[in-house]
């Protein structure tokens, strides 16, 4: 154990890394550290096990701590590293009251982020939540389901449930109506999930369109079929207070002044990255506030990498730093730097933003920069075209209408981003831009690409492909 | 009339291009000869009208004769081009028996291709159909139609229809067996249409496997699904004969000496360019047999293209000379020859052979190269792996299991193709890869492409992304 590699933070990255370097370096010595009882599971899945689409939080684990144990990891549950020496190459860790010391040859700081709520004021109330964490999930379908048909044992969970919290919730009568603080893809997942409970549900988003990341066409979209779908919107209103009495939410306040009486709260306002723990050390941040990290993931400091939602990436289109937390990149990256650490240098690639969300039945896809602002901030000159066509033939039974966005650069014609919203396999369709972004491509490359087409598919010209023959005309 | 752009074939590249000339130059005359009735109609959506799916014949056509005559083009149906002199820049044509020289300042040559039958003794009997033309599908499905319900009518398509023979098969009793002769996507679909009329399907390949041209991966899933939905198949069996009394086949006969009664037979073993009208002129043809272009669609001789079935394209791995007749590429080089005819010179762009094709419930895609002989053959030393994954993360539901083949150049690392097959947005995911190889990425390159994420429509790691992982780690 004299040149070990050690992992702060038993999620995504840390556990992606941990793997892939014992499968690289048998013979190398790995820790993994993570200060809670959960490891490794699927944020994203969490608004669907509130639905009750997933069953069990197990089924939300994509590595069991035995797993991990078998493939070498020594896992430490509990167990927090509250201080980084990069001089001694140690790090503190703090068992349950208990601390010593651990001397890394390698170190990768993977403590992720965690939901923001502070700018709201009552955020600690009960029934108000942030979706961080099993528990939060567990906590939320305890809340939804009714008293007398509440069995905590159903959750699953095992020893790593907070059961006292979670039974405290169980044992309430569920709500009747819910805020949704915040319209990004966990708001607009979180929504759904509530309707599926049959809650009268509120959705607040501060900025004038729902999942604002996905530009304004998709934002349109959403906000029409989230209407259709029984969740009444309230744009343009920011939250900025939650009322209670005896320590429960029972009234959402806007900015405005408008109040609404609500049951519960879900604040799904962003993100912010867990780097308090390099505070006291030469580990320098980037200009989002997360680790500033190079193309193999390494920081500033010798021996130190970061990945995952607590560091940068560089930028598909734009080559710069840049905070985009996401599952893949998190996963990637972690891989890249086990492997690099085991004696394989790899870099960790880039990122370029792509999501997808589901709202209710819309399919929501984003790649690359919408944004004009920030596409003119990278020294691009924007231009974007969306357009409607169909997912498929017309004439074949299920065709969809598909709106595409693309956005390029009026100088190259290089595709600098690109947006999709539709019913029929429309957030799918993004990896194609996500593809041409990471090829570089123009929109006159991509109106070329050789795409497929079947009648019950893709029309002769997919979507995408209308896009760029509509932007690629109005470059010319 | 001095120097107009002539176009012989009314079909997707031929309107395409005479569409696309009078756009980018208003001024321009466009004159358009198309030896039949039917113009621009969806070939590959003709099985689905078999199916029933579809309804009405013209519910196929892309564009009717009066909005081509409304975008300035002079549509003359029922006029053959018998004859091309390209020293006088003429062109001979047959209107119904009259004949008369048509002058050309550019000449587009769009004759398509036509179905083989051929090789296989008895192919005119009656009950035998290529489904080549919408007055074929429109007699298969007044042959499928039992007489006392058949209308004529509700066939639709007009004075367009060959009325006469669709009568006839219509007033015939409907088969209660059928052989499907080659199970090319052609076959496979017409394989589900004629189950969905309940008849007994026989499905007869020479090779081992179905969609020959989708690989192994994807040929020995079809063939399983195939089986389960009840269609009997008969591999490694080539047709030889279909014989028949009173004029009306009656028994499939094949090289083994085995024998199948039957009351109908559809013959789709391929299709060869139209090129007769060439035959004595000094335009090339390439070793496919299709006629030779260059980069923007040009013959051997000045003012003569090519596009559609009837022209190579090159290909997008290789870069040379391919004969790969899609609709997608018909429409692109008709398109880009318009313009260039219209003064705004553009490439058609290059074929990666990207087809997707329906088979009852399972989706299947195919791109590039994938066969080894033919990639050797390019100069590549192939490599191939496959994966089997989940389309959805594993704990949301729907998820199915997603088979992707992976090829790729062993010194370089370069992707030269791949197959997907699955049930749950399958197909759709083969653009990807057709965009990596529009990309030349390399296979490390793909495995670092930012695609995205979301319980609903992708695992983490996408299929596409995983068996890029495991093909690089057998690349290393």
């Amino acid at each position: 154990m004299s040149d070990p590699f050690v992992v702060v933070g038993g999620d995504a990255a840390g556990l992606s890394a941990a793997s892939k370097c014992r499968r690289t370096d048998p013979e190398r010595d790995v820790v993994v550290f993570e200060k809670g009882e959960w490891i490794s599971y699927a944020h994203c899945g969490t608004p669907y096990f509130v639905k009750g689409e997933v069953d069990r939080l197990e089924d939300l684990l994509s590595l069991s701590p035995e797993a991990a144990e078998e493939r070498g990891i020594d896992l430490r549950r509990g167990h927090e590293v509250v201080a980084v020496d990069t001089d001694a190459e140690t790090v503190t860790v703090d068992a349950g009251g208990t601390t010593f010391e651990q001397p890394y040859g390698d170190l990768l700081v993977a403590t992720g982020a965690r939901a923001v709520s502070d700018p709201i004021e009552g955020a600690t109330l009960d029934g108000v939540f942030t979706l961080h964490g099993l528990d939060h999930a567990a906590a939320i379908r305890a809340y939804l389901t009714p008293p007398d048909e509440f069995d905590v044992a159903a959750l699953g969970g095992g020893d790593a449930l907070n059961e006292p919290e979670v039974e405290r919730y169980g044992g309430m009568t569920s709500p009747e109506t819910v805020a949704v603080v915040g319209a990004g893809y966990v708001g607009v997942e979180m929504a759904e999930a509530f309707d599926a409970w049959d809650l009268d549900v509120h959705l607040f988003q501060r900025s004038e369109r729902p999942v604002p990341g996905f530009g304004e066409a998709v934002g349109d979209a959403v906000t029409e079929h989230l209407r259709e779908s029984g969740v009444t919107l309230h744009l343009g209103e920011e939250v900025v207070r939650l009322d209670g009495e005896a320590g429960h939410v029972d009234r959402v306040v806007c900015e405005s002044g408008s109040e609404l009486a609500v049951d519960a709260a879900l604040v799904g306002i962003g993100i912010r990255p867990n780097t308090e723990l390099l505070d006291d050390t030469p580990v320098e941040l980037g200009a989002s506030g997360a680790v500033a990290t190079d193309a193999h993931g390494r920081t500033s400091v010798d021996g130190v990498y970061a990945a995952g939602d607590v560091a940068e990436m560089p930028h598909t289109v734009t080559g710069t730093a840049t905070w985009d937390p996401l599952g893949l990149p998190a996963n990637r990256a972690g891989r890249a730097i086990g492997a690099t650490v085991g004696g394989d240098p790899t870099p960790v690639g880039s990122v370029a933003g792509t999501a997808m969300v589901k709202a209710f039945d819309l399919e929501c896809g984003r790649t690359g920069l919408l944004d004009h602002d920030r596409a003119r901030e990278a020294g691009f000159d924007p231009v974007s075209e969306t357009i409607t066509a169909g997912s498929r033939s017309g004439y074949y039974p299920g065709a969809a209408e598909t709106t595409v966005t693309l956005t390029a650069d009026r100088d190259t014609g290089r595709l600098l981003g690109g947006s999709i919203v539709g019913a029929d396999r429309a957030a799918i369709r993004i990896d194609t831009l996500a593809t041409a972004l990471g090829g570089e491509m123009t929109v006159a490359e991509l109106e070329r690409q050789d795409l497929g087409y079947a009648p019950p598919f893709s029309p002769v010209w997919d979507p995408v492909l209308v896009a760029a023959k509509v932007l690629n005309g109005s470059l010319e």
